[in-house]
């Protein structure tokens, strides 16, 4: 249904309304946010892109008068400790969520919290999955444990930045924008490290300021800046690799230091309700950057390239 | 009290017989391996080496008149996670192993197997140990699971296929020698691949024969050849780095197979004990590649040096 442009041609706009076949229902949309993967289809970054297509992971609507939001993805099979095969994100190849109806196996709609705006709702989905996963399922984070951020800012790892919050946890961050740090410290961040200055991660590491769990999604050259500061024992979960290939990490500190790495892709159905459930006991409110019309899909995707955002992108569908 | 020699000038020679402290006990000593790790304290290649030093951290021999043999190190501490600071290998700083005598707390003492001989007791020490908790603390290895052990051949390695094939996994070995590779298939390995073909890991990843858990000590460039072909939800164990840093590892499919890299070294008191159980339930016995006379000290530091050995280098303390 979006305004079709040139610059990023996978957005469709106009779609017959869906219909539901067999363990389906069909949810009429309000709010749907972005991911990053939805930046990559737009520039044929991403594997096996079939077009067009629906674009969107993340919504939230009604089903029967009722406030639902939507799993993510589909097919994560039985294992918790990997998805299937048959795994795939919704929204590419299957029609996603920024559109006004969707048809989904009803087992992927879930109840809204009560607590969250529709807007707020349509902003959980992958981002709120993945850091639920990353820090939970993989990272097994402890209540009062040290927790670093890197890359604060955007959907995931604000959520993450939220969730360790949540669970007692004293969290730093890094960013390379000074006032994104800023951001994080007003929601309740300790301390910031702006990774432009290429040793910044002397600072906790001359005082000891190790961390037990890392969440990162750049990957690349700086990698091995998070092992050094990694505390004994200590855990890195990697959602992304942004930064491409890990370079030259110090094997040494890896096995001397116990530490784990541990890749972490979006969750399971039963995670997404996990992570409903710490989100409403906690009232966490996904951070909303910037509410778009519908209409305006070309700003929300510039500023998705872009990474100047603090929080998630949203539509608003109506 | 080894021969001193010019080539490995470490070894001492002469050494008054020790006396127990507090919590401490003597225990005669009959037999001592060697680990690379004692090729390294020679070579001056080890993190403060203070010398001399009685080398040695794998021995067995008598309290009492009966049967022990050695934990192979002190101050692992109470976490299961990670040792504590104050962890250390025996043999340095610590007086070792490969001495007619050794004083040693008495919790570090544990009753030798009946079915081992004295010999293959010295030999169950560090290797086993690390190779315990690589595959069951770290890996959580399960009955039935691929594993594959890079570069078969020394002490944790063969300790690590021995455990593996006794915990009914399928088994397959990497080496630059085509004879230790039959001669893990001689143990019971189903296939063997010889990494100084480069391309190795195509035969395995061709036949779609991924591992869900893989031991390695060399990092390096061919780390990223065993995320290759590590099956999705797979752990990679790494207790050493021969060859340095992990260098271009592929963080795509680190995160989109839910991989674990796991650090580990050595481990706990409490692991040392669930190790001869394991050993003894399932009759394991430590392959010996060579038994030295303690007189012998250079041929046998020359063939840690050459890393020719399938099994470990042993030394008659007699």
């Amino acid at each position: 249904m979006l305004k079709e442009t040139n610059q990023y041609p996978t957005v469709v706009h106009d779609h017959p309304q869906p219909s539901a076949s067999n363990d389906e229902v069909v949810v009429k949309l309000s709010y749907a946010a972005l991911n990053r993967r939805d930046y990559w289809i737009t520039q044929g970054q991403y594997p096996n892109i079939k077009l067009p297509v629906i674009m969107g992971s993340d919504g939230a609507g009604t089903l029967d008068g009722k406030p639902v939001l939507i799993y993510p993805a589909s097919g994560w099979g039985d294992r918790n400790a990997v998805q299937s095969e048959e795994f795939e994100p919704l929204g590419m190849p299957k029609d996603g969520t920024i559109a006004e109806y969707i048809a989904i196996d009803k087992n992927y709609v879930f109840d809204a919290p009560d607590y969250l705006t529709s807007a707020e709702a349509g902003c959980v989905g992958m981002a709120g999955l993945t850091a639920y996963r990353a820090l939970f399922s993989r990272a097994k984070i402890k209540r009062g444990e040290r927790v670093l951020i890197n890359g604060v800012g955007g959907g995931v790892a604000l959520m993450a930045c939220q969730l360790a919050l949540a669970n007692s946890c004293e969290v730093h961050v890094t960013s390379g924008h000074d006032e994104k740090i800023e951001a994080a410290k007003k929601m309740g961040a300790q301390e910031g490290y702006n990774y432009r200055d290429e040793k910044w991660y002397k600072k906790p590491l001359e005082s000891n300021t190790l961390f037990d769990v890392i969440v990162d999604s750049a990957g690349g050259k700086m990698f091995n800046n998070l092992v050094k500061v990694a505390a004994p024992g200590g855990r890195i979960v990697t959602y992304g690799g942004t930064h491409g290939s890990m370079e030259k990490v110090n094997t040494q500190i890896i096995f001397w230091r116990q530490l784990s790495i541990l890749g972490s892709t979006m969750g399971s159905p039963t995670e997404f309700g996990n992570l409903l459930k710490f989100m409403t006991k906690h009232q966490i409110r996904p951070i909303i950057h910037k509410l778009y019309h519908w209409d305006s899909t070309d700003a929300a995707f510039d500023a998705l390239r872009d990474s100047t955002q603090f929080g998630k992108l949203v539509f608003s569908l109506e």
